[in-house]
């Protein structure tokens, strides 16, 4: 199995309270003396883990740039799961389905702020594209405040297929997009939905949008019409939330 | 009057596009030629601003760090509003009040965010502390997108006074408290409201919390107990925007 260096408090924390992949030495900064980073070295022991502490320059070449709060891990390369996991975890909640659907997010900060929304926000599972994405990177981690490690994640070849797929399961496929003219708010998203948000830049694709059931926009008031993309994802995941959970 | 350099494509358009501070001269690196940058030039011009084209080492010594894309900007200093003037500019709007108050928001990063939602959401203006608050620099506007050029921002030095002020005034005080039994949707934020949005770590101070009308929190159904604070803040008010734009 390859592995990679996950860094930082929250990415190795979570790592090691959701045990999805194997973890099998965690590093410590040497001169770096937290109460945070000492909790985290005796929860590391308590569950077997060798845990070393090693020089700042060793620790440099270990984990490059910054973000890493004298704390690194080596693990396992990130458990990806298949769309037909996700589906089926979800209908074991037996709750209506809650999915995101992710086209052209290619900023890793971005990425990782929508996963952690995602989490917050009770979502079943994140699904985007293998190409046009952010590769799925302990940056990504680092970025969702170690939230990546808790939620189900799957990359799908073609992004479109799977939208079929969506509709076939009987869930409704609702895509973000500035220009429709129905609003958030008055979208139906009390039963099984799949969201579907776009990048940075150009929102979602045509190809994908032309998939979509139905459409919908963020209302913006101001003279700026830009709401940020994780921003707009989470005032959507969160409306989601907000209709499933009344009455 | 004191003048700093603004840097950045948005900052420097939003600054041009609002006149809400002089712009002395618009900088542009010789080097960097794209369509945007000429767009920008030629608006600077037909404005009557004087454009300097600078190469890349004098560029640097005028705007320090990253992020500044090849553009910058002598302006005067952040034009503040009093609170009595937001308060004004609302009334003359005819609908009920729509504040928020930032306390202990120390990251210029979510600052800015925050402030980008807050315009894309209808505020009518920002509130926060003289101290205990990231200072209001270029750094800010650029993280808003520009979006601080436009929107209303005011800096007290007792924002406890300001929340008895607003009471007194007719304003419902909301504080959005990880800990508050109520949830954000139970909230009513139909008529005039100030919301309170806490900072990165300790979110609302306990004498800022026990000067609110009521307190709600957003609900959290993840693994991980973590909401970013300017997702919080968007989730916050784009739920406000939500009821007050029904029916």
């Amino acid at each position: 199995m390859k592995t990679e260096i996950l860094y930082g408090i929250h990415p190795v924390f979570e790592a090691l309270s959701a045990r999805r992949r194997n973890i099998y030495e965690i590093y410590f900064q040497k001169e770096n003396k937290s109460d945070r980073l000492a909790r985290l070295a005796s929860l590391a022991e308590h569950n077997g883990i060798r845990v070393k502490n090693i020089r700042s320059g060793e620790f440099k070449t270990l984990v490059r740039g910054p973000g890493h709060q004298g704390v690194a891990a080596k693990v396992d390369l990130y458990p990806l799961k298949a769309v037909s996991d996700i589906l089926a975890a979800a209908e074991a909640k037996g709750a209506p389905h809650f999915l995101i659907l992710l086209d052209s997010v290619l900023d890793p900060q971005n990425l990782g702020a929508i996963i952690r929304s995602a989490l917050c926000a009770g979502i079943d599972g994140v699904i985007m594209p293998k190409d046009r994405s952010a590769p799925i990177t302990p940056a990504v981690s680092k970025a969702s405040a170690g939230a990546l490690e808790h939620i189900y994640l799957s990359r799908v070849t073609n992004l479109v297929q799977t939208i079929q797929h969506c509709k076939n399961s009987g869930i409704w496929v609702m895509g973000l997009d500035k220009d429709a003219e129905q609003s958030v708010y008055d979208g139906d998203m009390t039963g099984s939905i799949a969201i579907v948000l776009g990048g940075e830049q150009k929102g979602i694709r045509p190809l994908v949008k032309k998939n979509c059931d139905f459409l919908v926009s963020i209302p913006q008031l101001g003279a700026v019409d830009s709401l940020n993309a994780s921003v707009a994802a989470a005032v959507t995941m969160y409306e989601a939330l907000r209709q499933r959970q009344k009455g």
